[in-house]
C-alpha cells in the first residue's frame, strides 16, 4: 500500500511577530517541523504550537537552525561540527521539553533553512547534525532531503530516516535540487507539480531538469501554509494523493505498519 | 545525621567570552545549577559543562534566567506568568537534552538572578515556574530561597523542593535577605560566615540582622567559584562542615536516605 | 494659528517578519518615530524606513526601547540610568546614521513602550535619558508623554520638548494616563476622542476620568498604523483637524515659526 | 620621512563579561578599532571605551562586524549585499553617537573578522561596505587588508583607505594573507616579525612565504591586546620602530601632513 507524509514548517512566529496560518494548515498535515527559537519562534510560541498539534492529533518535530533571527536562518553560516551538534541538541531538547510537558512523544527532527541545505551537501555537518539526534534519542527520525548527505549519515549510523520530497521543485540529475536561481527550477503549474508526487510515491521516480527519469524515494512531502494559494494547494495535493489511493499518514503510523 | 548540598553557578562563558573556574569548583561541590543560554551560556558551554559535572560526579540542574544576556539576567523585568513558565520550560528542556545525551538525570531546577529574586516575592510567578518544572518533570526539585514564595508554590503542588541558604548575606526577622545595599547585608568575616552555616544546619535558626533568632531550613548552600578568595572560602566551609560531622551530598543522595 | 503634529511609530518590521502599514500611514502624518534594532527594526529595515520617510517628505525621529526584541521592548526593564543613557544614545546614533547617508536632519527622539511610560514617572530615568539626546546633539526636540518627568527633565536642562498626546486614552487628574486595565480607560468612540482632541489643541484642556477639566499641552498626536481602522482613524482625524482649522505640521515647521 | 599607524581592537567587552587589556595598551596605539555591538561590546562598554580613548588622546575608528555575537563575528555568514551596507552603516552610526556625545571625530572604519575576511575578497561585498562609509561621512578612512577589494573598492570610489599589516602574519605571493592553517602561516619569531614590519615601511616589500619579495602598503599595523605577551610585544615594536626613525602616528595626524 502506497504511504506518504505531509510535512510543514509551523510556529514560526516571534513576539509580537505573526508569521504563517498554522490554525488553517494543520488539519490538512500529519508532521509539523516546529521552529526552536534560533531562526524563529520564542518558548511562548512553542507552548502554543505544540498545544495547537496535540489537540489536532499530528506529529511533532523539531525544526532547528542557525541562531539568525535577523535572516530567518536563510543565511549560510561556517558554524563548526562541533557547534553544530550543540545547537541541535539545544534545540531539540528545547521543543521536546513542550511535547514531554503534554504528554507528546517527539517524532522527528529536519533541519530548517539554510542548516538543512548545507547539511544536505556537507558529509561532515551532517554527521554532527545527526549525532546530536542520535545522543539526544535513538528513536527519533531524521527528515531530509531524499537522497541527501543528511539522509547516507543517520542510514550509516542506524538512525531512522525519513526522506522529504518537494512538489514545486525541479531536480537535477544526481537527486539534488535546482538552484532557485537556474530557469525551471520551480514546478509552478499545480497539476504538474502534483502529478511528480504521484509518480515519485507510486513509481520512485521522478523526472529530472534534464529530462532524464532518476530514482527518488518519498517519506514525506513538504507543504506550505503561509497565504492563501499556498492553503488551497494544500487541501488539492491532499485530495489528489488520497484519490490515488495513497494513504496520507504520519511517519509515526508509517514506522507501526 | 547532618547533611547539606553545597551548589554553585557553572557555566558561565559565553562564546569567547570566559567566565568562573568551573573546573577548580567543581572537586568541592556536590550540585551544578548551569546557565542555558539565556542570561548566560551557549550550547557548546552547556554541553562541555555537563560533560565535566559528569565526570566529576557532580549532580546538574537548570539555571534559568530571563532573556537578558546584556543584563546578565540580573535585571527585572516584568515578564507574564505565562512567558516566565514558557521561558523556564524551553531552558529547562534545552539543558536536560544535554544531560540526557550523556545518561545523566537532571536533578533540580534553580532560577537565576532577578527571576530568582522576583519568584521569591512573587506567589504568582513562583507558581509559573514550578507549573514549568512540574509538567516537564515531577521528579524535578526546585531549588530556591529558604522560606521563600518558590518553596511555598512548590510544596503546595506535591514538588519537591529545596531549601537554599547563603553563608555571606545577613537575613531579615522574616527571613528574607537583607538588601544588598543596606549597612551589614554582606556577612564578610568568613569565620562567622561558616559558623552560621553550621547552625543553620545543626540548630535550623539563624540570627537575623535584628539580633533576633529565627528559624531556617537548609538543604544546600551556595558557593562562589569565580575568583581566588571565593574558592578558598569554597575549600574552607567543605573542611569545616566535615569537620563538624555534617555529611556534604548531593540533594539525590540525600533524598535516596 | 492652532497647530499639531501627527506622529505614527514606523519601521517596526524586522527580517521577514513584517508589522504595521507604513506606506499606507505615511501620507497622513508629520513625524515619523523609527524603531531602532532593540525593541524592533533591523537596520535594512531601518534604511529603507527612512528612505520612504524622506521621499515622502515627512520628518523622522528616533524611537530607542529596551534591549528586548522578544517582548517588543513592552515589559519594564530595571536598568540603570547609566545603561539607560548608553542605550538611548546607541539607538540614536545609528537611526541618525541612515538620516545623515540620506542628507535628512533628525528630528526629534521619542522612547518606545515600557522605556517611555518608566521615564514619565522616574525623575532619573528621564534626565539619563534627556542627558544622552543632550549630548548627541542639543539641537534634537525630546517627544514626551505631556506633563510627564521626561518634559520636565528636558525643559530644566535647555533641551527642547515636545509634549504628545493620546486620542484614544483617557486621563487622571494628574494629567497621567489612566491604566489601560481599569474601566474607561480607552476611548473607544471616534467622534469623543477626535473632539477631545481638538480641545486639547484649541482650549489646552482635556477631561480627566474623574470628569474634571485638567490642563494639558499638545504638540504632537500619536496615531497607529496597524490596521485598516487604524488607518481610517488617521485620515479622519487629520480631515476633523484641517476642517476646524488646525494646521497640520511637523515640529520642525512649528519650530520655525 | 617614514611613519605608521598602530591599531588594536579595543571595547570587546559585553555586559560582566570582560575580554581584553584595554586600559594597559591603550598608551603603545595610536587608533582604536572599536567594536559596535554587533559581534561584540554594547552601549555602555562603547560609551565608556570612547572615553579612555578621547582622555588618552588616540583616534577612534568604527569595527562593525557579523550580527553574531555567539561567534564573534568570526564566522562567515553569506549576507547580501544590501544586508551588509546597512549593518556597516547602523554600527558606524552607532560607535559615532558615543563620539559626537564627547565632541571627537571618528577616524576610521574597520571591518571585523569574518566580514574584514570576506570583503578582502568579494569585490561586491567590499564596495557594499566602502559605499556605507562613503554615504554616511566622506571624509572617514577605510582601514583595511594591504592589497584587498577593500583598498580597490574604496579608492575607486574616491574613499580614503589605509592600508593595514600584519606583523605576525606570513604573505603569499599575491599578497593575500597565508591560510592560518598552513605552515609557516603564523611569524612566531618576535625579532623577525618586527624586522619584516620595518621593511615594509621603508622598503614598502615583504618576502612572501615563497621567498620571493612582494611590493605591501603599510599605512597601520595591527597589534593585539590580549594577554601579557601580546602587550610586551606592543611596547617592543613600537619602540623598535621608533629607533629606526619611524614616526608612530595615526592616520588623522599623517593625513595632515
Amino acid at each position: 500500500m502506497y504511504q506518504i507524509d505531509l510535512n510543514c514548517d509551523l510556529g514560526e512566529s516571534f513576539g509580537c511577530y505573526r508569521l504563517g496560518q498554522d490554525a488553517q494548515v494543520i488539519p490538512w498535515i500529519t508532521s509539523a517541523n516546529v521552529a526552536c527559537g534560533y531562526h524563529a519562534s520564542d518558548p511562548v510560541v512553542m507552548e502554543r504550537t505544540v498545544a495547537m498539534a496535540k489537540e489536532a492529533g499530528i506529529q511533532v518535530g523539531a525544526h532547528p537552525g542557525f541562531p539568525d533571527l535577523m535572516g530567518f536562518g536563510r543565511r549560510n553560516m561556517q558554524v563548526s561540527y562541533e557547534e553544530a551538534k550543540a545547537y541541535t541538541m539545544y534545540q531539540v531538547g528545547a521543543l521536546d521539553g513542550f511535547c514531554r510537558a503534554k504528554g507528546m512523544t517527539l517524532q522527528h527532527v529536519k533541519p530548517h533553512g539554510a542548516l538543512y541545505n548545507m547539511a544536505a551537501k556537507d558529509a561532515g555537518l551532517a554527521e554532527a547534525i545527526c549525532r546530536a539526534v542520535q545522543e539526544y534519542d535513538n528513536n527519533l527520525i531524521l527528515m531530509a532531503l531524499s537522497g541527501s548527505e543528511m539522509i547516507k549519515a543517520a542510514e550509516s549510523m542506524g538512525l531512522s530516516a525519513a526522506s522529504e520530497v518537494f512538489a514545486d521543485r525541479a531536480y537535477e540529475e544526481d537527486g539534488t535540487l535546482v538552484n532557485r536561481r537556474k530557469d525551471g527550477a520551480m514546478i509552478t503549474d499545480e497539476e504538474e507539480a502534483i502529478f511528480r508526487v504521484i509518480r515519485m510515491v507510486k513509481e520512485k521516480k521522478v523526472q529530472a531538469i534534464t529530462g532524464k527519469d532518476i530514482p527518488i524515494r518519498a517519506d514525506s512531502v513538504c507543504v506550505h501554509g503561509d497565504g492563501e494559494k499556498a492553503l488551497a494547494f494544500v487541501r488539492r495535493i491532499r485530495k489528489a494523493l488520497e484519490k490515488e489511493g495513497i494513504r496520507i499518514c504520519s511517519l509515526t503510523e508509517m514506522k507501526k505498519n
